[in-house]
């Protein structure tokens, strides 16, 4: 039995990622540790980094709490901020390893790598919050991708508003 | 060396296709064919089966030039018409396998599948055309995904146009 | 930065394991914890539950000390003892993904499984124990797997070696 | 429905594999394409190769018939006589898709790579075939991997004997 809610956070790297999406992403990272989750990302550079370095200024940081699932066979391939490295050895497949070990997905910004992503979360039926910022994340904001299912991409514009609507959506 | 061109086409299910999709993947497996491509596809209903039924109305058609690239462990998962069962066993990540096969990859409307193809094929630097039917296909043709690429996904009205932009492109 | 080595123990299931090997599991699993590492399983029955079971039981046990890596893709897949779940949804490539995720790999007994993961942790160039005891693990200890590295896989017939060992080969 | 019955070879790759093992690829490449199997294999050099340059040699031989399954994400990384690529992307977790796709697998000689590719084969109930030569395939040859299954890995010494036990299985 996982002992914490696991949150995916995806968005651009350090190539992709807006200034703003860091910043959001930092905050981001800080909300879910004060608020008791267990974070999921691509283990690498961008929000994927951000995200775990806020993880750790929040107080309730603990170690174990930062995953970071990476492409490449190599332990060392991982940002600085990674607790637990899983190194897939499996390329951009692993993209879909990390959709799928989440009880929930949220979008920053993001470019082809964040598209694939939140499109494999529609298919898994995970649920998906879109942050409002240039990017995929705004672009499917509040869409639907296909008929398959009948709820939406939640459109988010504030890390409260995420943590509310996480807390309601998974409890 | 592989000793054709491998063409990956994708598009939706059973579930998920219309009518006209699967007119134009009948119609596309048999040009494919006639003009001396292999082709690659999910292996499964809808598109993924039309296209090959397609493939084996040509003229030209011999065993071997249709590849069906499926999710499950089991060979006997794949529709009728592939000649070629690859059984990943990986579940949707068998979708990454399909792209990175691909000289060149064909959208056919769709559904998130379909976008999920169409992003990862994006992420991988492969050629893409789109056709202007209905669903991500249509929508993402003549655009880009992010700033990585400098060409776009190339937006196709008729089989005759892709043919020869395929040539061209793949010469 | 991964703040913890990574050690990935493998063995059989609830259908394969014997009761010795179990017995072993759940006190490795304490001393690994014990003596500050992080364990890396299958995430499933047998030597996979047992070695969690008695990493809780470790008074140096804290949240995210246990990380499973289950072949679905479901996290309710996952035995009650992981604190992470990764669900890769890859089938029985998962068993790479343990692999590559090791600083070194313990086998405890086992059958085919165990024998495929100290085949691919031999190809991986990972550092590999063996328990002495019944299964692949005892036939394997102390031999080498082909020509390709020049040490062997080190066979062990008590915890207190294996902790003794592992400190010096990973420091 | 796939076509014809997908074989695979699997053994050493060229620095692993004997003079004496390359030989048997050779021949049996050719004789399984004598007999109207489809091949698979590695894709890269070695038994891997030489499978695939005796079934080009085979008087039966048509395009599509040989199928390199690699681990890159590069379609050029296949050897010169592989009709179709796979390029998983994936690594040598493309040994279980390699083990998933055939009816059968047959093991020359080998190392490591061998020996994971026939655990593997074992857990996936695949049937498996072992040459009398060298390596993994002769050491496991007519033995059990564990009490899953009631078969044994088949020894055997020649080609005309594969040939005829391939033929009475799969039929």
């Amino acid at each position: 039995m996982v002992t914490k809610k696991q949150i995916a956070v995806v968005g651009g790297s350090e190539l992709t990622a807006k200034k703003e999406d860091l910043s959001i992403a930092f905050n981001l990272g800080k909300a879910l540790i004060d608020n008791n989750y267990r974070i999921i990302s691509g283990g690498k550079g961008g929000v994927m980094r951000e995200v775990f370095k806020g993880a750790r200024s929040s107080k309730n940081y603990t170690d174990g709490l930062t995953v970071g699932i990476v492409p490449s066979s190599s332990i060392s391939e991982a940002n600085n901020y990674c607790d637990v490295v899983i190194a897939t050895g499996i390329g951009i497949a692993r993209n879909l390893v990390i959709i799928n070990s989440a009880d929930a997905v949220i979008a920053i910004g993001g470019g082809s790598g964040t598209l694939s992503e939140m499109a494999l979360a529609w298919q898994m039926n995970k649920l998906i919050f879109a942050f409002n910022t240039e990017g995929w994340s705004k672009k499917l904001g509040n869409t639907i991708l296909d008929n398959k299912r009948t709820d939406k991409i939640i459109l988010i514009d504030s890390i409260d508003e995420l943590i509310e609507k996480l807390h309601k959506k998974l409890k």
